[in-house]
């Protein structure tokens, strides 16, 4: 049981006001990030006034100026006051996350977060009124094609792609290295998208051979646009609830079985049971609840947002054991990996 | 200077995606007062299962479950587990300032912030680059007129009403009680919009008579939906930038200064001391930056947010004290309450 926020809080709530204040703090990086203040700051060989980043990123200097002050304060920005006049920096973290070229950049993480599930989220009284999600109200999109709203243009597709990508450069080492997945010798990512954690495995596993099978557009658009210089995974073009699953050692599932109803990813684990090789298994990548779902708290939240966006929802872990084991697979092994991100692997 | 996000941030960004996470929060909280969770919560005997509180409130089981789970895990709601089945009740500080009949609830505080400020912020990028509000944008209105934006309809001023309300049920003692202002015997609160801040100066001061000057509609509006049984303080309609400012000992400016630009607000003051009586005053009240502008975060957020919703900013200390000394006020002094809102006096 959560411990109540502090007696203090009566007195004053300073708290609640923080509370209320969130959505600022998000929208405050996101457009820091979407204006490129962080690319600008790494780029920049000195530290800048608010003068001269209005001039290159072609804002308003007062906007800039606040929003770098606003930023400083949440220590994403360094600041030095020369004279007077204020010279902006960036830190470590933003240099390593938010700016757009660093290889652990969250970028495509915000952008999505900001124009797709901010907006999204606007809707959130329909969505726990009606229980479903807000697609069709928020982008007159309809809320029974999931994936056709997600995908509904390329571009809309790619920021999809790199939201994905996002999350893989940052929780994808722990995620393959969760288990001993060496004995496993071709491997199959089911809606792999832009393959950023087949390539995680691919490069903790180098004698085995991993192949993302996804939607033929997202595969195009990953060949287009997420394709690197020999590139250790291959790509299949294919659709896992309609078409065939090609037999395989290992199957993965990564943020898949958050989006769906049960009947359908159970119809979903006995087609995999079935195309899986004797010995083979899968791999689950979600967010896990606590067994009593009270928490943690991001995984609740996560939780919170499949219902605005999709008709998924978050689990504990017994709701994938028994999933597993109604589908054909043994041995479920659960291992929580402390980030965002938790492993499940069953074996046929 | 800020000190940096720590180090361990490098190894993994949980900080930064609490921050990106922040909307979510806000939302699920203001969303959950629109629903009306918490005024349920505070009138039930006893605590409810999501089913219930689902039946109350016409809402789906499964979305109203989520969303008390997320409530319990930022300690805003309560829970017992009863042989499977959560059990869910309200907190202290949900009682006091999320139910709607709470004389301090922030209630209406809330629901300006979800349904006007958020999607307003939805457009910071733009603000950000044309240094401008983003009235036009998010909702169709003229961002030159901000308060005819504000005011657009009785139900939008009533929001706004309920805003500024909230905020001066819980910071209004702080600001009346920031100087002895008990030599004022006649006092004017110009915008005092819902009486609220006047009503806590003549709790604090009951030899004085406190008059809120507002527009005629401002007026109507506040007597309509504000107004107490033996209400302490008398309301006026005027326009104190267009028409007269009556004779006065004392004039408030709450939250007045903030929203326009500087050659407005030097007429305005002017204005002002001209109609005070000699040993008069004014006393200001608005949220603080520290000289260096180097924080309160808080303030540095509020003063993003009036670039998004208004023409105005916040400012330090010696901002107030430059405008009323050009505008004839001498004496200036500055109470900051380590509220939301501080205090500033100065004599004619």
């Amino acid at each position: 049981m959560a411990e109540h926020l502090s007696q203090s809080e009566l007195d004053y709530p300073f708290k609640l006001l923080e509370y209320f204040n969130g959505f600022r703090i998000s929208k405050a990086i996101f457009s820091a990030c979407e204006l490129g203040v962080f690319d600008l700051l790494l780029q920049s060989q000195k530290p800048m006034s608010a003068v001269e980043v209005a001039q290159k990123l072609g804002t308003s200097e007062d906007g800039i100026e606040r929003l770098l002050d606003v930023l400083v304060a949440i220590e994403i920005v360094d600041v030095e006051v020369v004279q007077g006049t204020a010279f902006y920096s960036s830190t470590d973290v933003a240099n390593l996350y938010l700016a757009k070229t660093s290889p652990k950049s969250l970028h495509d993480l915000i952008i999505y977060n900001s124009q797709t599930i901010y907006p999204l989220w606007n809707n959130l009284v329909d969505a726990v009124r009606e229980g479903k999600n807000q697609n069709e109200k928020t982008f007159g999109l309809p809320s029974e094609e999931i994936f056709s709203a997600i995908y509904r243009s390329e571009e809309e597709m790619l920021k999809f792609m790199g939201l994905m990508n996002s999350t893989w450069v940052i929780d994808g080492h722990d995620i393959v290295t969760a288990f001993d997945l060496s004995s496993f010798k071709t491997v199959i990512d089911l809606g792999g998208c832009s393959g950023a954690l087949a390539r995680e495995l691919a490069k903790e596993y180098p004698s085995s051979t991993v192949t993302v099978l996804d939607l033929p557009a997202v595969v195009q658009t990953a060949q287009r646009h997420f394709a690197q210089q020999d590139d250790t995974i291959c790509f299949q073009e294919g659709d896992f609830f309609e078409g065939e699953i090609p037999p395989a050692d290992l199957y993965i599932l990564a943020r898949i079985i958050h989006d769906w109803k049960e009947d359908k990813n159970l119809k979903l684990l006995k087609k995999i049971h079935t195309a899986c090789h004797p010995g083979g298994g899968v791999l689950i990548a979600e967010a896990l609840l606590f067994e009593n779902r009270r928490g943690p708290t991001m995984v609740q939240m996560f939780s919170l947002n499949m219902l605005v966006q999709t008709e998924g929802k978050e689990h504990p872990p017994s709701h994938y054991t028994r999933l597993l084991t109604d589908a054909g697979f043994r041995d479920v092994q659960v291992c929580r990996t402390g980030k965002s991100y938790d492993a499940i692997l069953a074996l046929k």
